[in-house]
């Protein structure tokens, strides 16, 4: 039986991830063409549900629809009626009632967009919950590695930031485990969790991690909004401990080594200005990607309502 | 000569109404189908004009037009530019200048939408002007009670709240009485209008209010934002005195009251939580049949402008 | 080779202003249609890259791009995102991977849509950049003229007010050159520009300006939120010294003057109230062009990138 959601990595088997990263390859194809649209969605309604802010990852998902010629709406979420608990319930029952097709939902509360699937019959994407889980992310850092490595298996990436608190990392560390990727971790000790999946190294000193020879560098975006100043001094400080500075820079393209980035980069803190002309650089191939991806998944996904066609 | 503009239930005829609510039935059956979407107002444009926030009369709007293959175009009311009284005749020539379609409009400003109609050849929907009208509310109230009696006339709605201030209550009250169905009113005294429609009974005690034996309760939202505060000295006395309480509930329940609400509901305070799983609480289907309606209304106005077709 | 962006009026050739008013004509007429739409652009995707809010010009670019059946996204600024100059080469490589066919921008920063348009192999258009351009309203406001006098050349058109910092009278003014309209400005002295285009009379005082016998007044409008005020005492004061104040209106209306305004009006700032019901105010018509004209640039301009069609 086909899916229904797509919540998180961890519930997806391997044969799907290969199915949905072998259904973005036609997708991406068709951005090359003039009409980058097909009509397999013609008539189905996708309603964005985003009580976080993001440009990036919104026009992402708005763009895959509509060239899947899907009908969008924004359901554009008053903030007052957010704030007491009861309300998620009231809005799902409203979104049931609406009878949406899709529902792309963004959460700062881990575990949200599950409970909308499970009480609406409308198929449900995970755009991001919390510290939880961001599959879409995920998938197409998958589909962008496999560009440049069409056999994944035995490769390493070193993901680098605040893995603890990171969804992306959570994600995209799960998607490479199960495609056979050797996974590390770099970040300060505190923001590296101890636990969690088996066979993941951890590193606190950059030096060493390299020592490790990664093929892909993974750096997370240092979010500035939230408090981690607590785990080091400044974002300065940050650039020089676990940042890509123009030293490390040099010695990163001798090695041919790929970096990676969800975006958006905070310029001097993760990355160093002449990373952008890097030609082994995948950040903007990440962003292409994403809208392919997104059309496979909502061209994926089945609704389990027993609709007549 | 078909109508131009709803704005608001006073100016229907009865034949108007029945025709509305009999053109619904069609558009809902269209949403067990796994396309929803009929071309009827394809290359049509419904500007949406809301200078007061709602996440759901917005989307319903929105969505009703997109499953008629309108286009929709928001716009986005520039907040500096409405605060001068001035600026309203200005939006209107730009509106008619555009020469869009259909104009969907929200504002605090009673009798705005009837000024944008006069001074437009578009269709124009009020979609709540101060508290005037809300006519596609009452629209879809009627056609939601009229789902579970067949045979409106003779049953008995009890409007439970801040009547005075409620376009809800204006309009819904209005369509119900057309429809000859007996309306009460409960609700403070300062709030319950002394004046107004003929025949309909005011009470001021939930206990006399239920001896009149009412076959639905109508619980309108209380406006928290509104400084009703003078009226009750808090929303738990509001709850004890004018709402469902979880003991008021058993009765209502024993007695086989439906309950509606035009949403979103405050819980625990017109409503206790066991009405969320009440099977005869219809506050679900109001939504749901709130885009049928809207496609109905969108449907059946026409434009008074002698455009060749 | 036809033209990628459209950026300012300055690089278009005589021919091409004539091309695009030209082929605004027959877009102008659709509006008359019940169905105002072409499938020209239908597969296409318009993005909508507005970092200054404009109702109007935002709402004028969209419904040119659904009436020409494309696809429209918004790119919602992430203002966090906006302050660090360094963010916008990531937006533009984003906006770039995304493979947008069309990027609609307007930024305070002048020059920015040519450092996207140089960078992405979307077709980028000014929708106002600083003090710098704003090519569409230029090329509304000479189709606007012509439509009142098909032969421009020799006709006088007198532009009132903050010349110093206004793309429009920037672009208005060499649009008007190009069509061979005698220029001149009016304006408290500073903030008339000493240099600029040749050929262009210089007025501080109003009966001086009206002795030059323009057919046309073209105000700018007053930016309340700059701090022009150092420019002149009050609106008040603006009014009596440089508005179409009542006694004025009287011998414009005397002369069969045309007012036009690039919206929206300061009313009893630049304008009286008397002008809104003029015959010769071309205002609204202004707008309607508006969108005809874009709907002419839209479907003029064409990539460089060699898709597969």
């Amino acid at each position: 039986m086909p899916r229904k959601d797509l919540l998180d990595i961890v519930s997806l088997s391997r044969e799907e991830v290969d199915h949905l990263l072998d259904q973005a390859g036609p997708f991406k194809e068709l951005f090359t063409r003039s009409v980058k649209k097909v009509p397999a969605l013609k008539g189905k309604c996708v309603l964005m549900l985003f009580y976080e802010p993001s440009t990036r990852t919104h026009s992402s998902f708005e763009v895959a629809a509509k060239r899947l010629s899907a009908d969008v709406t924004n359901f554009t979420v008053e903030h007052s009626s957010v704030v007491k608990g009861e309300s998620v319930r009231e809005t799902i029952d409203t979104l049931q009632a609406m009878r949406t097709d899709f529902i792309i939902v963004r959460h700062k509360m881990a575990g949200l967009p599950g409970v909308i699937a499970r009480h609406t019959r409308a198929c449900v994407v995970n755009a991001g919950d919390g510290s939880h889980a961001h599959p879409t992310q995920a998938l197409l850092d998958a589909f962008t590695l496999r560009e440049v490595y069409p056999d994944l298996a035995g490769r390493r990436v070193l993901i680098v930031g605040d893995i603890l608190h990171s969804r992306v990392a959570r994600s995209t560390s799960q998607i490479l485990k199960k495609l056979g990727v050797e996974v590390a971790y770099l970040g300060p000790g505190p923001l590296v969790p101890k636990v969690g999946p088996e066979n993941i190294r951890r590193f606190t000193d950059y030096n060493e991690a390299m020592r490790w020879n990664p093929n892909a560098l993974y750096l997370l975006r240092v979010q500035m909004e939230r408090q981690e100043a607590q785990f080091f001094p400044s974002l300065r400080e940050y650039h020089k401990v676990y940042g890509v500075t123009s030293e490390r820079f040099r010695q990163i393209a001798d090695q041919g080594i790929y970096i990676m980035h969800p975006g958006p980069v905070n310029r001097g803190v993760e990355l160093c200005d002449e990373v952008m002309n890097y030609p082994r650089s995948l950040i903007n191939q990440q962003v292409e990607n994403g809208i392919a991806i997104r059309m496979a998944v909502l061209y994926g996904l089945k609704p389990h309502n027993g609709e007549s066609d």
